[in-house]
């Protein structure tokens, strides 16, 4: 048994989570945001909609995107939207690290009190 | 901006959950998963299914049903039932409480810095 957990941001609406995460992490690997849905198995209008939404409910933007020039234009993560990946990715990694420990301490003795017995009787040998 | 979640327990699928707690609560409430499911609006079926499906994948069966006998019959929690309520409200509340801290240390100062600068501001005065 395991916990498993979802989280996201959200202001009257989802402003932000791990799917727009990931396409924010592909658009910086990829330069452009039509690559990055590509790489995720997605629609480019699904990948459009997910950010711009998220956009609606933030207070900053996530992506811009530059059309023409030198190198034919493509997408870049803003540094506030930077900034935001980088707090969540940390958000992300406290709350699995807390919530596994929450659940030895909550649910674990439900499901593995066999493990605690051994455990008890090694202190007796 | 606020942080919200969803956490569930899984063991090779979904085990358990804030559905299946809540089908448990009105179970208790009203002893019977027939009126259980008409109280939170749900199909008998998606009830019944909600909690074969749970204990398919927990060790323990989570709710007995009576048939006949003097009043009629009913559904009851049963005490491995009762213990993964109590833990698992536990840990929910638990969780929603680090999660909202978390959330304060790595994300509140992307949304709120206002609030900080005023605060700033008043060391000052």
């Amino acid at each position: 048994m395991k916990v498993e957990h979802k989280i996201w941001l959200a202001d009257r609406g989802k402003a932000f989570g791990k799917g727009p995460f990931m396409i924010m992490k592909a658009v910086m690997m990829t330069g452009s945001l039509r690559q990055a849905a590509i790489s995720l198995g997605m629609s480019y209008t699904k990948a459009y909609q997910t950010i711009r939404t998220c956009e609606a409910h933030l207070p900053f933007k996530l992506i811009e995107t530059q059309t023409g020039g030198a190198l034919g234009g493509g997408s870049y993560i803003t540094p506030q939207g930077k900034d935001l990946m980088e707090a969540f990715e940390g958000f992300q990694m406290a709350a699995d690290l807390v919530l596994d420990d929450l659940y030895q301490v909550h649910l674990g003795p439900l499901f593995e009190p066999m493990v605690l017995l051994k455990e008890d009787a090694c202190v007796h040998d």
